[in-house]
Protein backbone atom coordinates (compact mmCIF):
# COMPACT_ATOMS: atom_id res chain seq x y z
CA UNK A 1 0.00 0.00 0.00
CA UNK A 2 1.29 3.44 -0.93
CA UNK A 3 1.46 6.05 1.87
CA UNK A 4 -0.77 8.60 2.36
CA UNK A 5 -0.46 12.33 1.87
CA UNK A 6 -2.78 14.05 2.90
CA UNK A 7 -3.44 18.33 2.38
CA UNK A 8 -5.34 20.84 4.14
CA UNK A 9 -6.94 23.44 1.64
CA UNK A 10 -7.53 26.72 2.88
CA UNK A 11 -3.83 28.74 3.09
CA UNK A 12 -2.74 25.86 1.83
CA UNK A 13 -3.63 24.87 -1.45
CA UNK A 14 -5.87 27.87 -1.65
CA UNK A 15 -6.13 31.75 -0.90
CA UNK A 16 -8.06 32.08 1.88
CA UNK A 17 -7.30 34.00 5.04
CA UNK A 18 -6.81 37.40 2.86
CA UNK A 19 -10.37 37.29 1.66
CA UNK A 20 -11.62 37.48 5.82
CA UNK A 21 -9.30 40.36 6.28
CA UNK A 22 -10.09 42.38 3.04
CA UNK A 23 -13.64 42.11 3.99
CA UNK A 24 -12.83 42.79 7.69
CA UNK A 25 -11.02 46.20 6.46
CA UNK A 26 -14.57 46.98 4.24
CA UNK A 27 -16.53 46.45 7.62
CA UNK A 28 -14.41 48.58 9.80
CA UNK A 29 -14.79 51.56 7.26
CA UNK A 30 -18.61 51.08 7.16
CA UNK A 31 -18.40 51.34 10.76
CA UNK A 32 -15.52 53.94 11.25
CA UNK A 33 -18.21 57.02 11.64
CA UNK A 34 -19.13 55.04 15.19
CA UNK A 35 -15.83 53.37 16.41
CA UNK A 36 -11.89 53.10 16.17
CA UNK A 37 -10.43 49.73 14.13
CA UNK A 38 -8.92 48.02 17.49
CA UNK A 39 -12.55 47.88 18.95
CA UNK A 40 -14.37 47.30 15.92
CA UNK A 41 -11.83 43.91 15.58
CA UNK A 42 -11.97 43.26 19.48
CA UNK A 43 -15.64 43.17 19.42
CA UNK A 44 -15.81 41.06 16.30
CA UNK A 45 -13.49 38.69 17.16
CA UNK A 46 -15.50 38.71 20.50
CA UNK A 47 -18.99 37.61 18.91
CA UNK A 48 -17.16 35.28 16.10
CA UNK A 49 -16.04 33.41 19.60
CA UNK A 50 -19.02 33.74 21.46
CA UNK A 51 -21.05 32.47 18.08
CA UNK A 52 -18.58 29.48 17.36
CA UNK A 53 -20.18 26.95 19.46
CA UNK A 54 -23.01 28.27 17.39
CA UNK A 55 -22.35 28.84 14.05
CA UNK A 56 -19.30 26.87 13.54
CA UNK A 57 -16.60 27.95 11.39
CA UNK A 58 -17.24 29.43 7.74
CA UNK A 59 -18.34 32.57 5.97
CA UNK A 60 -22.34 31.81 6.73
CA UNK A 61 -21.36 31.99 10.29
CA UNK A 62 -18.68 35.03 9.80
CA UNK A 63 -21.80 37.15 8.19
CA UNK A 64 -23.97 36.21 10.78
CA UNK A 65 -21.30 37.88 13.13
CA UNK A 66 -20.20 40.89 11.13
CA UNK A 67 -24.13 42.02 11.03
CA UNK A 68 -24.48 41.11 14.76
CA UNK A 69 -21.61 43.01 15.62
CA UNK A 70 -22.32 45.96 13.42
CA UNK A 71 -25.87 45.83 15.50
CA UNK A 72 -24.09 46.10 19.10
CA UNK A 73 -21.42 48.72 17.71
CA UNK A 74 -23.95 51.19 16.53
CA UNK A 75 -26.75 50.52 18.99
CA UNK A 76 -29.01 49.45 16.31
CA UNK A 77 -28.11 52.73 14.59
CA UNK A 78 -26.70 51.73 11.51
CA UNK A 79 -29.20 51.45 8.70
CA UNK A 80 -30.61 48.93 6.33
CA UNK A 81 -28.24 49.95 3.51
CA UNK A 82 -25.49 49.76 6.12
CA UNK A 83 -26.59 46.47 6.72
CA UNK A 84 -27.49 45.67 2.88
CA UNK A 85 -23.62 46.29 2.34
CA UNK A 86 -22.43 43.77 5.21
CA UNK A 87 -24.67 40.96 4.06
CA UNK A 88 -23.28 41.92 0.40
CA UNK A 89 -19.98 41.40 1.85
CA UNK A 90 -20.64 38.07 2.88
CA UNK A 91 -22.16 37.37 -0.33
CA UNK A 92 -19.32 38.41 -2.42
CA UNK A 93 -16.82 36.41 -0.37
CA UNK A 94 -19.01 33.24 -0.92
CA UNK A 95 -19.04 34.38 -4.90
CA UNK A 96 -15.09 35.14 -5.42
CA UNK A 97 -13.03 32.54 -7.32
CA UNK A 98 -11.26 30.21 -5.45
CA UNK A 99 -6.96 30.84 -6.49
CA UNK A 100 -5.09 28.10 -6.06
CA UNK A 101 -1.21 29.13 -4.56
CA UNK A 102 1.80 29.28 -6.64
CA UNK A 103 2.93 25.60 -7.48
CA UNK A 104 0.15 23.98 -5.94
CA UNK A 105 -1.24 22.05 -9.02
CA UNK A 106 2.47 21.41 -10.45
CA UNK A 107 3.33 19.72 -6.78
CA UNK A 108 0.37 17.57 -6.81
CA UNK A 109 0.67 15.89 -9.75
CA UNK A 110 4.20 15.08 -9.14
CA UNK A 111 3.25 13.70 -5.45
CA UNK A 112 0.22 11.85 -6.66
CA UNK A 113 3.23 9.53 -8.72
CA UNK A 114 4.14 8.04 -5.10
CA UNK A 115 1.35 8.77 -2.61
CA UNK A 116 -2.59 8.13 -2.23
CA UNK A 117 -3.43 11.64 -1.90
CA UNK A 118 -6.31 13.16 0.77
CA UNK A 119 -7.88 16.38 1.28
CA UNK A 120 -8.82 17.17 5.42
CA UNK A 121 -10.57 20.32 5.49
CA UNK A 122 -12.36 22.38 8.16
CA UNK A 123 -15.19 23.98 7.86
CA UNK A 124 -18.74 24.80 6.53
CA UNK A 125 -19.57 21.46 4.21
CA UNK A 126 -21.27 23.47 1.15
CA UNK A 127 -18.70 25.96 1.02
CA UNK A 128 -15.62 23.64 1.09
CA UNK A 129 -17.33 21.72 -1.86
CA UNK A 130 -17.69 24.42 -3.77
CA UNK A 131 -14.54 26.01 -3.05
CA UNK A 132 -12.80 22.38 -4.30
CA UNK A 133 -15.30 22.51 -7.46
CA UNK A 134 -14.18 26.29 -8.15
CA UNK A 135 -10.25 24.96 -8.06
CA UNK A 136 -9.97 22.28 -10.14
CA UNK A 137 -8.13 20.03 -7.96
CA UNK A 138 -10.42 17.86 -6.37
CA UNK A 139 -9.22 15.18 -9.45
CA UNK A 140 -5.91 14.75 -7.56
CA UNK A 141 -7.04 13.21 -4.33
CA UNK A 142 -8.70 9.87 -4.12
CA UNK A 143 -9.91 10.68 -0.37
CA UNK A 144 -11.73 14.00 0.58
CA UNK A 145 -12.77 14.78 3.95
CA UNK A 146 -14.68 17.53 5.20
CA UNK A 147 -14.90 17.94 8.82
CA UNK A 148 -15.99 20.07 11.45
CA UNK A 149 -13.31 20.25 13.58
CA UNK A 150 -9.15 18.96 13.26
CA UNK A 151 -7.94 17.53 16.65
CA UNK A 152 -6.58 14.40 17.51
CA UNK A 153 -10.13 12.30 18.11
CA UNK A 154 -10.97 13.45 14.12
CA UNK A 155 -7.60 12.54 12.89
CA UNK A 156 -7.78 8.85 14.35
CA UNK A 157 -11.54 8.44 13.34
CA UNK A 158 -9.95 9.17 9.47
CA UNK A 159 -7.05 6.92 10.01
CA UNK A 160 -9.29 4.29 11.04
CA UNK A 161 -12.09 5.06 8.91
CA UNK A 162 -9.63 4.19 5.94
CA UNK A 163 -7.26 1.69 7.21
CA UNK A 164 -4.14 4.44 7.36
CA UNK A 165 -1.27 3.25 9.90
CA UNK A 166 -0.57 6.55 11.24
CA UNK A 167 3.11 5.83 10.17
CA UNK A 168 2.43 5.65 6.74
CA UNK A 169 0.46 8.56 7.16
CA UNK A 170 2.25 12.84 6.50
CA UNK A 171 -0.45 16.06 6.96
CA UNK A 172 0.59 19.21 4.92
CA UNK A 173 -0.94 22.28 5.97
CA UNK A 174 -0.70 25.64 7.28
CA UNK A 175 -2.05 25.96 10.62
CA UNK A 176 0.05 24.20 13.98
CA UNK A 177 -2.77 23.63 15.88
CA UNK A 178 -5.10 21.86 13.42
CA UNK A 179 -2.74 20.48 10.43
CA UNK A 180 0.46 19.70 12.77
CA UNK A 181 0.01 18.97 16.32
CA UNK A 182 -2.78 16.57 16.63
CA UNK A 183 -0.83 14.49 13.71
CA UNK A 184 2.01 14.02 15.77
CA UNK A 185 0.43 13.25 18.87
CA UNK A 186 -0.37 10.18 16.71
CA UNK A 187 2.02 9.37 15.45
CA UNK A 188 2.10 10.46 11.60
CA UNK A 189 4.18 13.17 9.92
CA UNK A 190 3.48 16.60 9.03
CA UNK A 191 4.98 19.20 7.22
CA UNK A 192 4.42 23.12 8.14
CA UNK A 193 3.81 25.37 5.24
CA UNK A 194 2.71 28.68 6.88
CA UNK A 195 0.57 31.20 5.28
CA UNK A 196 1.46 35.35 5.40
CA UNK A 197 -1.63 35.63 7.20
CA UNK A 198 -3.37 33.40 10.50
CA UNK A 199 -6.66 33.76 11.90
CA UNK A 200 -6.40 34.87 15.38
CA UNK A 201 -8.42 31.59 16.94
CA UNK A 202 -5.83 29.16 14.89
CA UNK A 203 -2.19 30.98 16.61
CA UNK A 204 -0.73 28.97 19.15
CA UNK A 205 3.10 29.87 20.69
CA UNK A 206 5.23 28.11 18.62
CA UNK A 207 8.04 25.75 19.90
CA UNK A 208 11.26 27.27 20.58
CA UNK A 209 12.69 24.49 17.93
CA UNK A 210 10.54 23.14 15.58
CA UNK A 211 10.46 19.20 15.83
CA UNK A 212 8.81 19.19 12.04
CA UNK A 213 9.86 20.47 8.81
CA UNK A 214 8.63 24.02 7.92
CA UNK A 215 8.43 24.89 3.83
CA UNK A 216 8.58 28.15 2.64
CA UNK A 217 6.47 27.13 -0.02
CA UNK A 218 4.67 23.92 -1.26
CA UNK A 219 7.12 23.74 -3.97
CA UNK A 220 9.80 22.33 -1.57
CA UNK A 221 7.40 19.33 -0.93
CA UNK A 222 9.20 17.02 -3.70
CA UNK A 223 12.28 17.51 -2.27
CA UNK A 224 11.61 16.80 1.35
CA UNK A 225 9.62 13.76 0.42
CA UNK A 226 12.12 12.34 -1.56
CA UNK A 227 14.68 13.06 1.33
CA UNK A 228 12.56 11.28 3.90
CA UNK B 1 -22.55 -9.31 5.98
CA UNK B 2 -25.91 -7.85 7.60
CA UNK B 3 -27.94 -5.28 5.26
CA UNK B 4 -27.96 -1.90 5.97
CA UNK B 5 -30.59 0.18 7.11
CA UNK B 6 -29.96 3.70 6.53
CA UNK B 7 -31.97 6.91 8.18
CA UNK B 8 -32.68 10.30 7.09
CA UNK B 9 -32.29 12.26 9.96
CA UNK B 10 -34.43 16.36 10.17
CA UNK B 11 -38.07 14.92 10.22
CA UNK B 12 -37.53 11.08 10.39
CA UNK B 13 -35.60 10.63 13.64
CA UNK B 14 -36.25 14.18 14.83
CA UNK B 15 -38.49 17.01 14.31
CA UNK B 16 -37.08 20.09 11.91
CA UNK B 17 -39.39 21.26 9.71
CA UNK B 18 -42.25 22.37 12.34
CA UNK B 19 -38.87 24.33 13.63
CA UNK B 20 -38.97 26.56 10.25
CA UNK B 21 -42.81 26.80 10.40
CA UNK B 22 -42.73 28.52 13.48
CA UNK B 23 -39.32 30.88 12.73
CA UNK B 24 -41.68 31.78 9.04
CA UNK B 25 -44.89 33.08 11.14
CA UNK B 26 -42.92 34.76 13.67
CA UNK B 27 -40.93 36.48 10.96
CA UNK B 28 -44.31 37.55 9.40
CA UNK B 29 -45.01 39.20 12.33
CA UNK B 30 -42.71 41.06 12.00
CA UNK B 31 -43.11 42.11 8.62
CA UNK B 32 -46.63 42.61 8.46
CA UNK B 33 -46.92 46.20 9.07
CA UNK B 34 -45.30 46.33 5.45
CA UNK B 35 -46.84 43.28 4.01
CA UNK B 36 -49.36 40.72 4.01
CA UNK B 37 -48.78 37.19 4.52
CA UNK B 38 -49.02 35.61 0.94
CA UNK B 39 -46.17 37.87 -0.26
CA UNK B 40 -43.97 37.95 2.94
CA UNK B 41 -43.97 33.97 2.42
CA UNK B 42 -43.45 34.01 -1.31
CA UNK B 43 -40.64 37.13 -1.49
CA UNK B 44 -38.84 34.41 1.45
CA UNK B 45 -38.84 31.57 -0.84
CA UNK B 46 -37.73 33.44 -3.94
CA UNK B 47 -34.78 34.97 -1.64
CA UNK B 48 -33.97 30.81 -0.21
CA UNK B 49 -34.30 29.45 -3.85
CA UNK B 50 -31.87 32.34 -5.43
CA UNK B 51 -29.50 31.61 -2.44
CA UNK B 52 -29.43 28.09 -2.50
CA UNK B 53 -26.64 27.39 -4.99
CA UNK B 54 -24.38 30.40 -3.06
CA UNK B 55 -25.11 29.20 0.78
CA UNK B 56 -26.74 25.45 0.37
CA UNK B 57 -29.18 24.20 3.09
CA UNK B 58 -29.67 24.98 6.42
CA UNK B 59 -30.24 27.17 9.36
CA UNK B 60 -27.32 29.88 8.95
CA UNK B 61 -28.12 30.35 5.03
CA UNK B 62 -32.24 30.44 5.91
CA UNK B 63 -31.06 33.39 8.38
CA UNK B 64 -29.16 35.35 5.81
CA UNK B 65 -32.08 35.09 3.56
CA UNK B 66 -34.54 36.11 6.11
CA UNK B 67 -32.44 39.01 6.45
CA UNK B 68 -31.88 40.14 2.78
CA UNK B 69 -35.85 39.42 2.60
CA UNK B 70 -36.63 42.01 5.63
CA UNK B 71 -34.40 44.72 3.91
CA UNK B 72 -35.42 44.09 0.46
CA UNK B 73 -39.50 44.07 2.01
CA UNK B 74 -38.90 47.10 3.80
CA UNK B 75 -36.93 49.11 1.12
CA UNK B 76 -34.25 48.77 3.60
CA UNK B 77 -36.67 50.70 6.51
CA UNK B 78 -36.65 47.70 9.15
CA UNK B 79 -34.40 49.41 11.26
CA UNK B 80 -31.91 47.98 13.63
CA UNK B 81 -33.94 46.44 16.21
CA UNK B 82 -36.40 44.58 13.76
CA UNK B 83 -32.96 43.07 12.16
CA UNK B 84 -31.84 41.83 15.19
CA UNK B 85 -34.89 39.94 15.95
CA UNK B 86 -34.08 38.49 12.65
CA UNK B 87 -30.77 37.35 13.69
CA UNK B 88 -32.26 36.38 17.06
CA UNK B 89 -34.79 33.79 15.49
CA UNK B 90 -32.04 32.01 13.30
CA UNK B 91 -30.14 31.64 16.88
CA UNK B 92 -32.88 30.05 18.57
CA UNK B 93 -33.31 28.09 16.44
CA UNK B 94 -29.73 26.83 16.59
CA UNK B 95 -30.18 26.85 19.97
CA UNK B 96 -33.41 24.69 20.53
CA UNK B 97 -33.49 21.02 21.60
CA UNK B 98 -33.46 18.06 19.60
CA UNK B 99 -36.88 15.94 19.99
CA UNK B 100 -36.63 12.66 18.36
CA UNK B 101 -40.20 11.86 16.70
CA UNK B 102 -42.33 8.91 18.77
CA UNK B 103 -40.51 5.99 19.12
CA UNK B 104 -37.37 6.82 17.42
CA UNK B 105 -35.15 5.47 20.28
CA UNK B 106 -36.95 2.17 20.73
CA UNK B 107 -37.01 0.85 17.08
CA UNK B 108 -33.92 1.84 16.21
CA UNK B 109 -32.40 -0.13 19.45
CA UNK B 110 -34.94 -3.09 17.95
CA UNK B 111 -33.73 -3.10 14.22
CA UNK B 112 -29.99 -2.73 15.26
CA UNK B 113 -30.27 -6.57 16.25
CA UNK B 114 -30.44 -7.34 12.41
CA UNK B 115 -29.30 -4.44 10.30
CA UNK B 116 -26.64 -2.45 10.26
CA UNK B 117 -27.95 1.33 10.88
CA UNK B 118 -26.33 4.23 9.00
CA UNK B 119 -27.17 7.88 8.97
CA UNK B 120 -27.59 9.99 5.75
CA UNK B 121 -28.42 13.51 6.45
CA UNK B 122 -28.41 16.25 4.03
CA UNK B 123 -27.51 20.09 5.28
CA UNK B 124 -25.08 22.08 7.25
CA UNK B 125 -22.27 19.67 8.34
CA UNK B 126 -22.06 21.47 11.44
CA UNK B 127 -25.47 21.85 12.11
CA UNK B 128 -26.41 18.33 11.92
CA UNK B 129 -23.42 17.26 13.82
CA UNK B 130 -24.79 19.44 16.89
CA UNK B 131 -27.99 17.76 16.22
CA UNK B 132 -27.05 13.95 16.59
CA UNK B 133 -25.05 15.08 19.64
CA UNK B 134 -28.28 16.44 21.16
CA UNK B 135 -30.14 13.66 20.00
CA UNK B 136 -28.84 11.33 21.98
CA UNK B 137 -29.50 9.06 19.18
CA UNK B 138 -25.74 8.58 17.79
CA UNK B 139 -24.81 5.48 18.82
CA UNK B 140 -26.72 3.41 17.59
CA UNK B 141 -24.93 4.53 13.99
CA UNK B 142 -22.19 2.73 13.16
CA UNK B 143 -21.81 4.86 9.95
CA UNK B 144 -22.81 8.42 9.98
CA UNK B 145 -23.02 10.32 6.39
CA UNK B 146 -23.95 14.36 6.11
CA UNK B 147 -23.45 15.57 2.72
CA UNK B 148 -25.03 18.37 0.69
CA UNK B 149 -27.09 17.06 -1.72
CA UNK B 150 -29.10 13.77 -1.28
CA UNK B 151 -29.39 12.68 -5.37
CA UNK B 152 -28.50 9.22 -7.29
CA UNK B 153 -25.11 10.67 -7.67
CA UNK B 154 -24.56 10.57 -4.07
CA UNK B 155 -26.16 7.84 -2.80
CA UNK B 156 -24.29 5.69 -5.47
CA UNK B 157 -21.33 7.29 -4.06
CA UNK B 158 -21.71 6.89 -0.55
CA UNK B 159 -22.41 2.95 -1.41
CA UNK B 160 -19.33 2.16 -3.03
CA UNK B 161 -17.09 3.79 -0.66
CA UNK B 162 -18.94 1.85 2.02
CA UNK B 163 -18.89 -1.53 -0.44
CA UNK B 164 -22.38 -1.92 0.20
CA UNK B 165 -24.52 -3.72 -2.42
CA UNK B 166 -27.50 -2.11 -3.57
CA UNK B 167 -29.83 -5.26 -3.32
CA UNK B 168 -28.94 -4.84 0.88
CA UNK B 169 -29.44 -1.43 1.60
CA UNK B 170 -32.48 0.33 2.46
CA UNK B 171 -33.28 3.94 2.96
CA UNK B 172 -36.10 5.32 5.15
CA UNK B 173 -37.15 8.73 5.48
CA UNK B 174 -39.66 11.47 5.23
CA UNK B 175 -38.60 12.86 1.58
CA UNK B 176 -39.55 11.76 -1.43
CA UNK B 177 -37.43 13.05 -3.79
CA UNK B 178 -34.35 12.96 -1.71
CA UNK B 179 -35.04 9.79 0.05
CA UNK B 180 -36.83 7.77 -1.78
CA UNK B 181 -36.57 7.75 -5.58
CA UNK B 182 -32.63 8.05 -5.73
CA UNK B 183 -32.32 5.05 -3.81
CA UNK B 184 -34.71 2.59 -6.09
CA UNK B 185 -33.48 4.35 -8.84
CA UNK B 186 -29.91 2.53 -7.94
CA UNK B 187 -32.18 -0.52 -6.92
CA UNK B 188 -32.00 -0.45 -3.53
CA UNK B 189 -35.45 -0.32 -1.27
CA UNK B 190 -36.88 2.70 0.35
CA UNK B 191 -39.45 3.39 2.93
CA UNK B 192 -41.20 6.11 3.09
CA UNK B 193 -42.47 7.66 6.49
CA UNK B 194 -44.70 10.99 5.88
CA UNK B 195 -44.28 14.15 8.05
CA UNK B 196 -46.92 16.70 8.97
CA UNK B 197 -44.65 19.45 6.94
CA UNK B 198 -42.55 19.24 3.71
CA UNK B 199 -40.94 22.15 2.55
CA UNK B 200 -41.53 23.93 -0.46
CA UNK B 201 -38.39 22.78 -1.99
CA UNK B 202 -38.71 19.00 -1.53
CA UNK B 203 -42.43 18.49 -2.68
CA UNK B 204 -42.85 16.83 -6.23
CA UNK B 205 -45.85 15.29 -7.55
CA UNK B 206 -47.17 12.00 -6.21
CA UNK B 207 -47.08 9.00 -8.52
CA UNK B 208 -50.49 7.82 -8.52
CA UNK B 209 -49.97 4.13 -7.09
CA UNK B 210 -47.08 3.96 -4.74
CA UNK B 211 -44.16 2.02 -5.87
CA UNK B 212 -42.58 1.79 -2.58
CA UNK B 213 -44.02 1.38 1.14
CA UNK B 214 -45.25 4.32 3.11
CA UNK B 215 -45.33 4.07 6.84
CA UNK B 216 -47.51 6.19 9.24
CA UNK B 217 -44.75 5.90 12.08
CA UNK B 218 -41.54 4.50 12.07
CA UNK B 219 -43.16 2.38 14.97
CA UNK B 220 -44.70 0.21 12.00
CA UNK B 221 -40.87 -0.21 10.44
CA UNK B 222 -40.02 -3.17 12.10
CA UNK B 223 -42.94 -5.46 11.27
CA UNK B 224 -42.57 -4.28 7.39
CA UNK B 225 -38.76 -5.42 7.36
CA UNK B 226 -40.07 -8.77 9.31
CA UNK B 227 -42.52 -9.39 6.23
CA UNK B 228 -39.71 -8.55 3.76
Amino acid sequence: MRPTLAFDADDTLWHNENHYAETQEAFRALLRPFHDDAWIDARLHETEMRNLSRYGYGIKGFTLSMIETALELTEDRLDGSGLRKVLELGQAMLDKPVEPLPGVAEVLAEVAGTHDLMLITKGDLFDQEAKLAKSGLGGHFSKIEIVSEKDEATYEALLQRHGIRPGAFTMVGNSVKSDILPVLALGGRAVHIPYHLTWAHEVIASPVESPFPVLDSIRDLPALLAGW
